[in-house]
């Protein structure tokens, strides 16, 4: 057997090999000249592009669910495309957007002690059933029999599922605790009205934590700690967010609250309290008083899209798994819990609501799918000669800043004018735009930069460009 | 409005403050003082171990599914958790491994010009339709109905989403195929036995490619391409693999290949020439031709765990749904297809079986999800002293070693002896074991590092040990 095994593996070669040997692409070159940096070319990017509105709207089966600027201007730059009412394939810039944004919620939950851990799709009907939420859901809880007629649900969260396999721990100390443990995956909820793109879809990613603790009031301080760290990635995203006091919901426990973005297209109602402080999602509040519940003062209402949501849920799931740790006295006794979704694409829809004009996406800093977009002249052009010179421009950024590798894209679709060029980026809203102009010809030779998150344009030698990179944090 | 928004923003400060200030924690603290590297502390994980084997048979609910090593060696680690059959709990220490493993995959796809994207699990039972596999699949595929009764699949495989969605670009030109798309997504597939862990789930994460060509001759080196890639994945692994012709099953196509680690319990026949060098899965060969096919020597046969497939589809799926490219003389012209696919968790428990002793866990150096776990000694010991020592070792190679970041753990279990942490740390495979035993104690202090990957055990200064580190890859 082992010497079948060593002649099979000296045959994987001449295996490989048989295969006819490599010969120059018949299209484009994929393979980079040995030595060189690998430029990123537009050109051979998978990116739908230059969709006309009547165009955008033909992809979606209701015009009515085309009234929000992102789902617009998402579908139009080829961020996404639908599959389903509700359900949306994430198109290469959109996954690297998300990617960069779990990878902050990752640094912020694992900054408080968070583990990261996976719970499958497939919850079975039994632990729903255990706590009433199988009934309570009702249709919004996609469902579904295997082949031996077991029933499933797709899981829109994972209280029941987390609180059973924490349960199987028998020798849980309270030494141990507090377990912060969350994952960052699919979730499925039957929307009856799916609409707004990323905004309220049927299939969506979701960062949701589920905490432990061996008392109600270190379950507070996990509680406020999570809290903090939802905060902390809202600043580093620049985004303002409000967070309100919120009911409980199908999830249940004692407390709750909302982060949301403020955005009139929300589908939530806030209100806050210009004297103390107070805020609420208007849900909360009784309707016949109008004034603050804390101080009398006078409420002011917004509307908000919810991008996080916490709960603290005390022992209502605990109790029914009974989900024990052994306390200091040697007893058993049961966990304390929290629980915390984020709406991983749902932030990144929002953020991109907030922050873009009507024409022109405009991305938090850290979540731009590339920093840099260099666009040469066009063929023919009376500056054609700084083509070359952009594409060593692209390699000295490259050489020069690591922290820019795999961040910065060229667009060689040289056949269109600058202009023509320009206007997609400004579109795609790349934080950084170079285009060698008239001025790349001069001596020195001077670069037109787009800031496009500032708004501000500068032209720029080669040196002083590379300054200007040097501050941008790619990934 | 801006006003309001404004005084909200400056409420979100005191509102978050408004909760009671930080104390310090109950039990014990997720905070590390400031200005110190964070210690990873193995007592705060979530890591259920030292299952004995009895307890590990009474999660599955039958006791024949537990014939496989790695699946039995990742239950009592608490790699995994049963959550229902063919479904896991993949728990922190294996998603550090997977997210290792996905990071490899990526850099081997993106070297190849492989883009990124994300299709949604729920398939429409309309596409599905049209290619004929809602009827092929039958029973392995996960049937559901939303709300309004219309039908789905949970996504087994994409080649109808993905062919739809690249028909919706009308204007894909020549000029810009090749395209290799691919996402690492979750899987489903109602296996009718699904056993050996993560060998044979019926939920899991696979890769799969799917590629695009102007022709045949470019589609089959595209092919040529991808497979060059997985052999690469393999390689940087130090997994031992075969290439073998394939039957193409329900995707279809006109050449397949399957990729195997060779192991007792595949469920594959694999047989090769000694003389010719050709190799295939015994399900393509004519069982009444005992001899090679193209040589006619003498076939030996072994078993294999599939862990790639690809397939050359032609036009298989293009022609149903008429996905076309401009050609360069200006015609519509079906693409030329290719998927590929390779199964992420199962590569993690195949590599596990393929390396690991029946007591113990040996991984692919690079996919360990810590590189280094220090073991200081018992409290109340006579080498008690070297417990600080110990404390300082871990921040000197988090600070000299910034590769390591995140990747080495403190055993600081200190109520247990060495031996039984050690214990543990071989089950648990870190590449690097070191321990602050009596030589720790001398001056200079030397400590015991266990180099697991390669089983030496050395004596090394702080010095040697750093200077061996330095060669680890972490991440």
């Amino acid at each position: 057997m082992e010497r079948l095994l060593r002649r099979w593996r000296s045959f994987s070669g001449p295996l490989l090999s048989r295969c006819p040997p490599s010969q120059p692409p018949l299209c484009r070159a994929y393979h980079h000249p040995p030595g060189r940096v690998k430029r990123l070319a537009l050109s051979r990017f998978f990116q739908p592009q230059n969709l006309r509105e009547d165009q955008v709207v033909g992809l979606e089966s209701r015009v009515s669910e085309l009234t929000c600027k992102s789902h617009r201007l998402m579908l139009q730059t080829g961020l996404i495309h639908p599959a389903g009412p509700g359900c949306y394939h994430y198109l290469p810039f959109t996954v690297r957007a998300m990617e960069k944004l779990i990878r902050m919620i990752d640094q912020e939950m694992q900054a408080i002690g968070g583990q990261k851990l996976d719970m499958p799709s497939l919850c079975s009907a039994k632990l729903w059933r255990a706590t009433g939420r199988w009934q309570l859901m009702g249709k919004e809880l996609f469902q579904l029999q295997d082949r031996h007629n077991k029933e499933y649900c797709l899981g829109p969260t994972h209280e029941e599922a987390i609180t059973s396999l924490m349960a199987s721990q028998k020798t849980l100390s309270y030494r141990q605790l507090p377990h912060l443990l969350y994952q960052v995956t699919r979730k499925f909820r039957d929307e009856p009205r799916p609409r707004f793109g990323l905004l309220r879809g049927r299939e969506f990613y979701m960062k949701d934590m589920y905490t432990f603790d061996c008392s109600a009031e270190a379950a507070h301080q996990t509680y406020d700690l999570v809290c903090d760290a939802y905060g902390r990635l809202f600043d580093r995203l620049g985004l303002r967010f409000v967070r309100v006091q919120a009911a409980v919901g199908s999830i249940g426990g004692t407390m709750s609250h909302e982060f949301h973005l403020p955005l009139n297209i929300g589908e939530d109602t806030l209100t806050a309290c210009s004297n103390c402080g107070f805020t609420a999602n208007v849900e909360t509040l009784d309707p016949k008083q109008p004034n603050c519940p804390v101080c009398q003062g006078k409420l002011a209402e917004t509307k908000g899209v919810e991008v996080g949501h916490t709960f603290y849920l005390g022992t209502k799931y605990s109790s029914v798994f009974n989900t024990e740790f052994i306390n200091a006295q040697g007893k058993p006794s049961l966990v304390e819990m929290g629980c915390y979704g984020l709406g991983v694409t749902r932030i990144l829809a929002a953020a991109i609501e907030v922050l873009s004009t009507e024409e022109c996406i405009r991305w938090p800093r850290l979540l731009a799918p590339y920093q840099v977009c260099l666009i040469p002249p066009k063929k023919g052009s009376k500056e054609e000669m700084a083509i070359e010179p952009m594409e060593t421009l692209y390699d000295n950024i490259a050489e020069a800043l690591p922290q820019l590798q795999g961040e910065i894209l060229l667009d060689d679709r040289t056949h269109l004018t600058i202009g023509n060029r320009l206007k997609d980026a400004k579109k795609l809203g790349y934080p950084f735009v170079v285009i060698a102009g008239k001025r790349a010809l001069e001596q020195p030779c001077h670069f037109e930069v787009w800031c496009q998150n500032t708004e501000e344009v500068v032209f720029l030698p080669k040196q002083g460009l590379l300054d200007l990179l040097r501050k941008v944090q790619g990934h």
